[in-house]
């Protein structure tokens, strides 16, 4: 990639047969010299082999990490205790070849879930990917994470003392908010103290993957991970700029995740104002944002608010219908057109509305007349495609 | 319809303009002597004018109701006093003509949320509906309050004392469970204490409507209404049988709902048994049943149970995923393919799985092995029609 490039890190992305197309399907992220690490993961009860093995490494104090090896076409969950060895071996293979220890790689792995992993498509891939590792092989390996994807997911940020924050993501469907549903990695080559990394990591997740949905639906696989590994030789300096360097990294991630949401056509940003507190503005936007009805509104370009309201409705906070008041939002997030006030519509120009809604970026603000908290989440419109796609995901 | 109908009712159903297109859209259910009546609405903290004018006649005690007068192409919501004045003006055009009191005439509307009564075609409406009432006009009223649906929605029960229960329901898209939502409208002739009206339709409600999910959206204008009008000539008798025929005849409406649920192809009944109480089974079962990718698999026949799986994991219930097991049932809900065992896939046969859920009727069981406490609900799948019909529904 054209952008900044943490230090000291090297990684790859090929193809080994875990799918069956010619696609890459198996990534390696190595560190020249061991990181400090924290993760991310899915609140489903149901998780996979990886998640609970790397939640495990990464619970004790001190964890240091190597590499991090990720596949697609298995997400080694409901694999039972089999699938707990398969994501042990892996490791296992893969630090042998670097010279580490087994605990230093954590595992990472996505696709059709209760499939056990291919062991020998994942041994032939974990001997490839050693001679292939390049500073730049980002690309490569944000290619090899990818399922039903249409693009590769890249963002980085060069903080002032000259250290790099980059990551690559992964995630297209079972995307729902307030639990980072898909797969980030994230590295700089900072200097961090172990004990910050998990407080830096968790406040980006917040502002960034915690605010997109697709589907509603959480995965069993959602992993963020970030690591440290202090090849720049400069220490993080001013927090507030490693906080807002790596917010900034997530977000454009998590933005790139639902821009190339499944079936997408429309980028939405759902803006909750006039709330009584965060919390509330957070939880009706996300209920705007799942619902099928509001989201084939917004494939439709149908300035459709009825259902906005109704869905604002049944969220689950209290609100007095008579106070609400929507707009239509352009690209930047400025109002352009006000649908609702006081509860009832406008005389608005829906000539100018269907224009709005048929162009590819744009939001809604709702306004609770409440309070003055707000909140956001970026979704996408459910489209044809959506249903295609997970209707013979498998076939 | 060729059902028994209860003695002392007469209905109609007719075109008046609401609508465009040259189908009926206004209907009228009167009864010759006063009726005792009960009501469940839309737990939506938006609600339509008729539900809070509705609500507010049924709360007091003694509520006397002689008609009910229903409307599609608006749903009156988010209308504000305008709406309010709207739908008592036309309670009291259609009391005046049948020679009641206003407050004795309870109105259902449903269609667009936000568009204000068309009150030209409503009073043409009014007009043209006493003329055309005849006892067996439920065919006719039930076609009449139609909007996505397909086809009208008619059950009936004949009670061992020779009364009748019969219903007419409506509702094809913004259908979720926990919140009756969609517009049926039930009557009997037998005699009931008023003050047990409201239990017996309470009981039925908890186990029809609030069953059945089609998206998950819940409406504005969600009713069920029961009127009892004595002209049989006889009491309950038997409340055990009583309570039995009018949950059968909710279930049947329910049902119907659900079968022919916006773009619908398949009649999913989805079961959760081992559970430690029947609030925690439903909850995972509404929570698979809203699923998008669940419903997408139903649709496209994928027996992808990883997916049912990752959505009982974020119901909010504590589950153990190494004792969950889950078969697919037939149109009868008789378990004919195992395809999880302890949390992992069993060895099934692929094809028979794809025949069986290629079929318009079948269900599946997910098995906590905590308790013995179960639940079900009724959905359909989410197909491309789904898309189609809500994408484009104003235009």
């Amino acid at each position: 990639m054209t952008e900044p490039m943490p230090q000291g890190f090297r990684l790859a992305g090929l193809h080994c047969g875990l799918k069956r197309s010619e696609r890459k399907d198996i990534a390696l992220l190595v560190s020249d010299a061991p990181c400090v690490a924290a993760g991310v993961f899915t609140a489903n009860q149901v998780k996979a082999a990886p998640v609970l093995r790397d939640q495990a490494l990464l619970t004790g104090e001190g964890a240091r990490v190597r590499a991090v090896l990720a596949n697609t076409g298995s997400a080694n969950a409901c694999t039972g205790e089999p699938g707990l060895r398969d994501a042990h071996t892996s490791a296992e293979r893969m630090a042998a070849l670097l010279g580490c220890a087994p605990e230093e790689v954590l595992t990472l792995s996505t696709g059709v879930i209760g499939l056990p992993l291919d062991m020998t498509a994942m041994e032939r891939g974990i001997a490839a990917l050693v001679p292939a590792l390049r500073p730049d092989g980002w690309a490569d390996a944000a290619a090899a994470i990818m399922t039903t994807d249409t693009r590769p997911k890249l963002a980085s940020a060069r903080l002032a003392s000259g250290a790099v924050i980059a990551g690559i993501a992964k995630g297209s469907g079972m995307i729902a908010p307030h639990m980072a549903t898909m797969l980030a990695l994230i590295a700089t080559d900072a200097s961090i103290p172990a004990a910050d990394l998990d407080g830096y990591l968790r406040a980006a997740v917040e502002e960034s993957f915690n605010r997109i949905v697709v589907d509603g639906d959480m995965s069993t696989n959602d992993t963020v991970l970030l690591l440290a590994n202090g090849a720049a030789g400069v220490t993080v300096g001013d927090p507030a700029e490693f906080q807002a360097a790596l917010t900034g990294v997530c977000v454009a991630l998590a933005q790139a995740i639902v821009r190339d949401g499944e079936g997408a056509t429309k980028f939405v940003t759902v803006e909750v104002s006039g709330a009584a507190d965060e919390a509330s503005a957070h939880q009706i936007a996300r209920q705007i944002a799942v619902s099928p009805l509001v989201k084939t509104a917004f494939y439709g370009a149908d300035a459709n608010w009825g259902r906005i309201l109704a869905a604002a409705g049944y969220a689950g906070v209290a609100l007095d219908p008579a106070r609400l008041s929507l707009w239509l939002l352009d690209a930047d997030g400025q109002p352009v057109l006000q649908l609702v006030e006081g509860g009832q519509p406008t005389a608005y120009d829906e000539r100018a509305a269907i224009a709005l809604m048929q162009t590819a970026e744009w939001g809604v603000r709702l306004d609770l007349g409440q309070g003055a908290a707000r909140a956001h989440v970026w979704t996408c419109d459910l489209s044809h495609d959506y249903v295609s796609i997970n209707g013979h995901y498998r076939t």
